[in-house]
């Protein structure tokens, strides 16, 4: 038996409020004790998006009825709320700034946009950028230009990660995560996602932003893990009907797939422990400001030998894009605060269990 | 009468080899001398590009032959040839890098391919960017992580004026140039340009890369005149039937208009002459470290006023995206190193009369 604390993880959809058809509170955190997190930090691209005092209030009260872990909501940067966010920064994981486009109300095409959450976002609160290729160039440019941390959401190009050592060189404040599917996958493994019941033409199944990439590009991460400052699984669930239809969303979930996956790696020698604690509970712990979980760890059994089946997980989404692949290493137990949370299987931690890590201001004054 | 020094253009596209029905070492050298210009620098998207000891030579040879003003020629950053410019560099320009998509041999995709240009190219030669938007900011971020100089080609929007400004504020070595007609025209002028012969389809005559922008993009520049280095015309000569097509290429001349409309500017008082000597002559000159042209300068009438007509141009190409502007001040007559070179509509500098700035090799050795 192993044991590891409990494992952070920055970068999850929860999807509420607004798409619990795909996840929810509830969901979300029994996937995330199944997978061995103990804290999610929730992305704010939900409907409506978390972006100002009521939609932070509307989704951390579903979060306190509902969390089984512990959790933190990322505020969503968009046009017009620099100065709102800034106000909220204390009750939030962090802001989530979406710089790439395509994404509705959170949409900052220009960089004049960038500048007025650079200028008001309080300099010791977390700054999450989705920032890929020379975006994220361009996202590091204004970490440095504003002397201030940025982190730099789920990176899978061999550019990106190369960038990324050479700004750390040159002591640029940039922090990274990549996530499982970007170190396990390729797009030539699409096919076999999307599986052979479909149509060949039905590819939606092996969509997710940033794409899978090429095993030029997986080498490079491999071959930098001491840059990846994080794992993250950027767990984005969506129905099987969703991704099989003619207008597949993008998104794989990953909370319950990311630590076999990784914990495997370990056993064939292209990792170790100490790098999964690093990335997914020391790094995370310490970037995004979090509190110890006391009396908090992780039972893992290393030699469990099974194949991955959704199945078997929590999410309510109902698939994997790791669906029968071979792994060793399993979940057995979490023990969080004190009280197991979860055993064999089995959810044992109940809604409302779950604490937010930051402090909500329950006056809910409108200041913001 | 005013006397200004010698003017430089750094953004002259010459089109040979390889296009010469569009200008010509011959054309664009006397449209430079009307224009006050006495020295070009030279784009090195011809065909073929200039990009290694071969096509160098090629350029520098039709130069040589050819030019009525001084010049050099810029080198261009191809996937391949980093090491290879490299050891031309004293004999270039400077480097041009395309970073933005769709310039052919010249495409630089992957920012590990710009890696290796900065890597190699001397550290105390030019390195100008052709670098819109986030891409602009992510070449800007090289310039620091490479902490040499780069200089941004004919930037256009407010997002990048305000991020230059802010990157030379913190100590990046970062220049740029503005060209004449992202000040002196909008998008809203396209109509106006395609003229009322031409079927409103035909929009051509108002493509250009970057393209024309908006008012307050406009104003922005305007208002931060003193973050820009150099008014460069980014003369890209095409032919009317060319841009008249189906498939117009993007391009303005700009070479006889620039000065004339920015001396219209300083008549209305939104510029200073010192300005245009700062931004024409002196900023070049040291960005580009360029020789001093001994017995030089341009003679202005100041009180000229008169239309911009593309018939009395020295361009091959024909035709203004300026034609029937009223402007105030005309060039009369251009020394250049003692001799009359350009007197009231004529050019007097003999082909082959322009010097190359840059000490071109001649021994031709085939060391790169």
């Amino acid at each position: 038996m192993i044991k590891l604390p409990g494992l952070i993880d920055p970068h999850v959809h929860v999807r509420e409020p607004g798409q619990t058809h795909k996840e929810d509170w509830n969901t979300a955190t029994q996937a995330a004790l199944a997978g061995g997190f103990t804290a999610i930090l929730a992305m704010p691209n939900t409907n409506p998006p978390i972006f100002d005092r009521d939609t932070l209030n509307l989704g951390l009260g579903a979060a306190k009825l509902k969390a089984r872990c512990d959790y933190a909501q990322f505020l969503g940067a968009g046009p017009q709320n620099a100065s709102k966010v800034a106000h909220l920064a204390k009750e939030s994981a962090g802001l989530k700034m979406y710089l790439d486009s395509t994404f509705g109300e959170l949409r900052l095409d220009d960089m004049t946009l960038w500048q007025s959450h650079f200028e008001h976002f309080p300099k010791n609160a977390p700054i999450v950028l989705h920032a890929e290729s020379r975006t994220m160039a361009a996202g590091i440019l204004f970490a440095q230009l504003y002397d201030r941390p940025v982190h730099i959401a789920h990176i899978s190009l061999k550019e990106e990660i190369f960038l990324i050592k050479k700004a750390k060189e040159r002591g640029i404040k940039v922090t990274c995560e990549v996530a499982p599917h970007h170190l396990f996958l390729t797009k030539s493994d699409i096919p076999a996602i999307v599986g052979a019941g479909l149509s060949p033409a039905l590819t939606g199944r092996g969509e997710v932003r940033p794409r899978l990439t090429v095993q030029a590009d997986v080498d490079a991460l491999w071959d930098n893990l001491d840059v990846i400052d994080c794992f993250a699984t950027d767990h984005a669930p969506h129905t099987l009907e969703e991704k099989d239809s003619d207008t597949p969303p993008p998104g794989f979930p990953g909370l319950e797939t990311a630590l076999p996956l990784l914990l495997t790696a370990v056993d064939e020698g292209r990792l170790t422990l100490d790098d999964i604690i690093k990335k997914m509970h020391t790094n995370p712990k310490k970037i995004f400001n979090l509190p110890e979980q006391k009396e908090t760890w992780v039972e893992v059994d290393e030699n469990a030998t099974y194949k991955l089946r959704a199945s078997n997980m929590h999410s309510r989404c109902g698939w994997t894009p790791f669906e029968g692949m071979q792994v060793k290493g399993r979940v057995t137990r979490v023990v969080l605060r004190g009280k197991e949370a979860y055993k064999n299987g089995n959810v044992l931690a109940k809604k409302g269990f779950g604490k937010n890590l930051r402090r909500w201001d329950t006056n809910h004054d409108n200041k913001a």
